[in-house]
């Protein structure tokens, strides 16, 4: 649906008074109807955040298909036996325990390790099958002892995880730099690429960093070091290191608040080790297999980047994932009604997707809501626009009014 | 991705024993790696069931939004309170229980009812925001005691669910009888329209009858009474009602085996006085609330297709749900694999989904897995078919081979 008349629309805006520790996005996206609240760390996506999602959802896609890797869906139990195979049953603290009626029990998955390398263990014979990668885009649950803001993580969210399979730890590293490349142009699409930093973190037994990708924001919950002009940050967590002092000693380093949307880890034999991965090589002599995981925060960075965008008046959609390019305001009589469906099947048949509002309430209150729900393009048609030769236009982010013809649209 | 090329594909085909009691779809669906069993009643969705799903829920979302229903996504975790309010913490006996850190403990939804309901309570105030509808494709969760063949119910499954919400019960009544035909526009649209019965089940308080979508296939797990000329069915359930008999004199039944893939019901009131969903009428009276609800079972519908789809080669896809269009074999030298390559990029032109089968195995092979995957159309380019004028074309459900030219794909 490429038309959206408002007045057969349930989610109309409300509006609400803040608690003192909410983000004013949140409230923006409960007042907006984006989003509303199950219980503490849980949110129903309504009609807008739901099509936020979908476009969200295909850029990601597009990028990591061009990047040969293959969407898959993993289930969000997982079972135990996967779990005791990595110990990870016990020492992961925010597992939620589902009891079967069975009298067994298996876990929710907070993350997909332990489903995936068993799948692709399955397939993984030989020095010919590697590399690969699969991803999903897919619900995680995390016990967490109390719920964060909305926007940080929660009980229920949705990650992209990506994880790749290599025959050397060298062929790892190459796959993981052009992973590096690939997220930042993810985050290029999103709308959010010049303030997110591909941020240095502590590593593991088998490289010296991960990396986070931050992204820059006055409230965001994490500190870290950016040096604005090399295009890179580090965390709070190796800032202090002798060792991380001495390999940046060239950079410029300045304090600024962010929030993470990505991060991404060299597994290496982690997992491939306890499932017993191994492949055959060119002599036919059984070796281990690298792994590298890469995630993104989807619900996470669709929180960020309401934050991030908000202005006064309230959300502020970047255009590649505003849930509709266009909002007309027709005001007056029934004539401008008509004009303004007119115009909704001109634009919807270029391919942009319309919210008219055509209910029986004030102008004042249509402007406000096409501010508020942050929808990138207006469209005012009124008796005193038509006079002025044609249709109001302005755009969600300038202050500038013009009067355009349906064809300049 | 609409190029897949196979000698990069992690998930090739398998050879596996079946179980006895195992359907031979299940069989084929893990033998092409399309599937694969997390704990019984849960599977992983590999890649060409996530293609697969998402051209069926592309389908299910426009045939619903040509509808007036507008797209949301509940949660997963349901607030314990609001089944609570119904009852159903205690009645409903396939609820997974999830204890939070916090102490507190809330439930993973089977179904939606107490969660859409109270969103929805929030906004219809007055007659004016009547009628109004919203669905989504989401996972549910039961706890069943033993977990059915995976196409049946099982613990985790993805459901479409959609919810209307009436001023009167004769809005409901007509907003239902609109339904059905959505219904029988979207199973025609998935491929099984023609065997798709809207069968007659019992109501409740507030009708006669509630009504299931069942389609015939030989081994369904209901038996169900078909009249093929008029084209609906009762179910066993009120067969021998003496009311129904009576109701049902002019027709014809006869016993067939057949799997639901959807089910709706009017709901009436049933939820909206528990929650308190009032309206106010044109007098300013506070009214109840009517409201219908429609589900179908997606990933059940999915596995229905397979098993009543399927052939002694394989896997039999749908076009219109098929992961891709077109299954290129290259057979011979690099020329026919080069060959392959570009009638895959212009297929692709074309809005096509092409499978390129360039691995080094053989021709025997790769012609048995064309078929297992049950693509729709096969592409043989070898030096016999260009000696005969061009590419061996033949359709998976056709056992007719002719030469064709790139022109007429």
């Amino acid at each position: 649906m490429a038309i959206l008349k408002m007045s057969t629309y349930p989610f109309q805006s409300t509006r609400l008074t803040m608690a003192e520790d909410d983000l004013q996005s949140t409230n923006l996206l409960l007042q907006a109807w984006y989003i509303r609240q199950e219980v503490a760390g849980s949110y129903n996506y309504l009609h807008l955040w739901i099509r936020t999602l979908e476009k969200v959802k295909a850029i990601i896609k597009s990028k990591l298909e061009a990047f040969w890797a293959h969407e898959i869906r993993m289930t969000s139990i997982g079972a135990r036996e996967h779990r005791e195979q990595t110990g990870r049953d016990k020492t992961v603290d925010v597992l939620f325990k589902l009891e079967f009626s069975d009298g067994r029990y298996h876990f929710l998955n907070p993350t997909h390790e332990e489903v995936v390398t068993p799948i692709m263990k399955e397939f993984i014979k030989s020095y010919k099958d590697l590399p690969t990668s699969v991803f999903q885009i897919q619900t995680k649950f995390r016990n967490e002892k109390r719920a964060k803001s909305w926007i940080l993580r929660g009980r229920e969210f949705l990650m992209k995880d990506m994880y790749s399979f290599h025959a050397t730890l060298a062929d790892l590293d190459s796959y993981y730099t052009q992973a590096i490349e690939v997220y930042h142009q993810i985050f290029g699409a999103l709308g959010i690429g010049e303030d997110t930093y591909l941020t240095y973190a502590s590593g593991g037994t088998f490289s010296k960093y991960s990396h986070e990708f931050q992204t820059l924001t006055p409230l965001g919950e994490d500190v870290i070091y950016v040096d604005k002009e090399k295009k890179i940050a580090l965390n709070k967590e190796i800032i202090e290191s002798p060792e991380v002092k001495e390999e940046f000693k060239d950079y410029h380093f300045e304090e600024a608040r962010a929030s993470e949307v990505g991060n991404i880890f060299k597994l290496a034999t982690k997992f491939s080790v306890p499932f017993e991965v191994k492949y055959a090589d060119k002599e036919g002599n059984l070796q281990e297999v690298y792994m590298g995981c890469y995630g993104i925060g989807v619900s996470r960075t669709m929180g960020i980047i309401a934050e991030k965008l908000k202005d006064e008046k309230g959300l502020v959609r970047p255009e590649h994932i505003a849930p509709y390019d266009y909002y007309i305001v027709p005001i007056g009589n029934e004539t401008m009604t008509e004009k303004a469906d007119y115009l909704a099947h001109v634009l919807e048949k270029k391919g942009y997707a319309v919210m008219v509002d055509d209910r029986a309430v004030s102008p004042g209150v249509k402007m406000r809501d096409s501010e508020l729900f942050g929808i990138p393009q207006r469209i005012v048609i009124s008796q005193k626009s038509l006079e002025a030769g044609g249709y109001e236009y302005q755009k969600r982010t300038s202050e500038e009014k013009k009067i355009v013809q349906e064809g300049e649209l």
